[in-house]
């Protein structure tokens, strides 16, 4: 099944989408109206994933635009809302393309310029993980292929925390091919990592896959290797939050170990990146900084109770320190190869140069 | 500090020991006199840990001989118990180990020798528990001495799971070496891993060494191996549910990826293995059967609400299938030692089988 949009118009031209926080048990529409409740919604993470955050960045310009379209207030507006999400590069990116987009124009044209370069940015997003899904089905058509005989039924893919259509406009990145080869009826079972500690996994990517049908099991972050050792995994799809370079993948904490079993069992580990995910200014992972997070996030979890409120339960003893880093990195030797919107290519600084070369 | 120990009998010959399911926000002694209660306890997971459960299963035992001492009694009572956990090899170990001793008795003799023989059973087990905390607390003295001179502080060990004091009748096993090391003022910092889907990490090795005064911090599970990348972790160590006659080891699941982390950045991976979890029937790791455990672990965490008392709260959407390993198997090509009561030995068919000939 075609999966809904995650951000949309009404015909107020406030921007809606859900608060991902009230997911998987309330689905609550937001209001975006202003640049406040964009950086709001960016920094509480009621929005998350790359592309999703970028948009909502840009139309958070737009807003800001319209109270005042000086050049001192767009680059205030500008740095303000980057301080949101300070890892995010498609934030930076989509900011970066709506004010040289406006720069130039008379302060009066300037608001509606930016709304429209906002909503460019949602429709190229749109079409875009089409293009990252159609070449990840295909390699997943290719590698049901090659399974040994022994190996029937649904192809097996893992996937870590949630690159799906609520971290996009629509389709997703990672989770795009399922969607695209659901649409054909290609079997297809998505084992999804819990993806702790924010549960991205458990219930974000559980919720869109369940309300579009495709097939899919929730399983605990430390799950992966044994399924991986018993051959019950095909590939490994993972999205990213940046990539260097020379191919190295910073994405959510914990692909990195998913990367080095993939190796060890000789699966395709595969990357979905949309070339605005590409950071040719890192060189390399260790020019990433990796955001630590509050350690709130791990020692309490939010979830449903019996009566169906919604609750946090402590699960760390008072007293116990965490530590929450937000991101990991995987070296670009053990990706596979990385899908953008142009097709699948090596993890590898001259492929990455001749892709920005191409295009 | 000295840690307490997690059983103990009292005046009237009963066993007590902590309902480890109530931890780590209620700490709860449960008393156990019948087998049926040791039964349970097993099988609810009150205790947990190979050695803690084949003592209480030898209580449970000796508690079935004083109510019928009869050879078909044993015979059933030793069934009954045993499938209270069907993996875990030490209960096995423990059962026949009193059931051998009791046999050749008259019925009238069985019940006080099965009982004195589990008490033989849990001294030995505190017995062995230090001699491998202190095999273990050499190796991390001498990986603290080969330290380069970046690398200053505490030394950075982490763990999965709880093989701790809480899994045994004192000390632990894997824990034994902080405990011991502790207690001369060795400075140690413990990584403790939150394993997921039973929290035992987070809730039972950090609530035991918050108590016993010893450094820690819980992470995600999904965690270490950014911090191995980042050179924060001198060395891992992990208890075991089972050790095949090659060295392969079963043990919690996540095992295996913290293992082949550490063996991507050269850090040394022990397991700490009392010689009675050496399963030489088992000829490797593929001998040995996966325990697939009830899907509402992954689905549903319990905690503490706000207001003090204890909830559980769903955390995977309703229709979202979960699948829930609860062991995986490590290879032994990537331990680096296997920490037996007579020493490290590697993890190889040679040197267990050498073992067994000498002890």
């Amino acid at each position: 099944m075609t999966p809904a949009r995650t951000l949309w118009l009404d015909e107020r031209s406030r921007v809606l989408t859900l608060d991902q926080t009230r997911l998987p048990f309330e689905q609550v529409t937001i209001e975006l109206d202003s640049l406040a409740s964009c950086r709001y919604a960016i920094s509480a993470m009621q929005v998350r994933g790359a592309p999703l955050i970028g948009a909502v960045g840009a139309y958070g310009l737009a807003f800001g635009l319209r109270h005042d379209a000086s050049d001192e207030a767009l680059q205030h507006d500008f740095e303000d809302l980057l301080a949101s999400r300070p890892t995010a590069v498609n934030l930076r990116w989509a900011l970066q393309r709506v004010a040289d987009r406006v720069r130039p124009l008379p302060s009066t044209a300037r608001a509606a310029a930016a709304w429209h370069e906002a909503g460019a940015i949602c429709e190229e997003d749109v079409a875009c993980n089409r293009a990252i899904g159609s070449h990840l089905a295909t390699l997943l058509r290719a590698q049901a292929q090659r399974r040994d005989g022994a190996r029937t039924g649904a192809l097996d893919v893992l996937t870590h925390c949630n690159a799906g259509r609520l971290a996009t406009i629509a389709y997703g990145t990672a989770l795009a091919p399922f969607y695209l080869l659901d649409e054909i009826g290609f079997p297809v079972h998505v084992w999804v990592d819990e993806t702790r500690p924010r549960n991205q996994g458990a219930s974000l990517t559980a919720w869109e896959l369940g309300q579009a049908g495709v097939a899919h099991t929730v399983i605990a972050d430390n799950a992966g290797g044994l399924l991986m050792m018993q051959g019950r995994v095909d590939a490994v799809i993972v999205g990213c939050d940046r990539v260097a370079a020379n191919g190295d993948v910073a994405n959510k904490v914990g692909t990195y170990l998913k990367a080095l079993a993939a190796r060890a069992h000789g699966i395709p580990f595969y990357v979905a990146c949309p070339s605005s995910t590409i950071d040719r200014s890192s060189a390399d992972a260790a020019a990433i900084e990796i955001e630590a997070r509050d350690a709130r996030e791990l020692s309490h979890v939010r979830g449903r109770l019996a009566d169906g409120s919604s609750a946090e339960v402590q699960v760390i003893p008072d007293g116990s320190a965490a530590f929450n880093p937000a991101f990991d990195l995987t070296p670009a030797a053990l990706v596979t190869a990385l899908v953008t919107e142009h097709g699948p290519i090596p993890a590898t600084s001259a492929a990455i140069a001749a892709l920005f070369a191409e295009h």
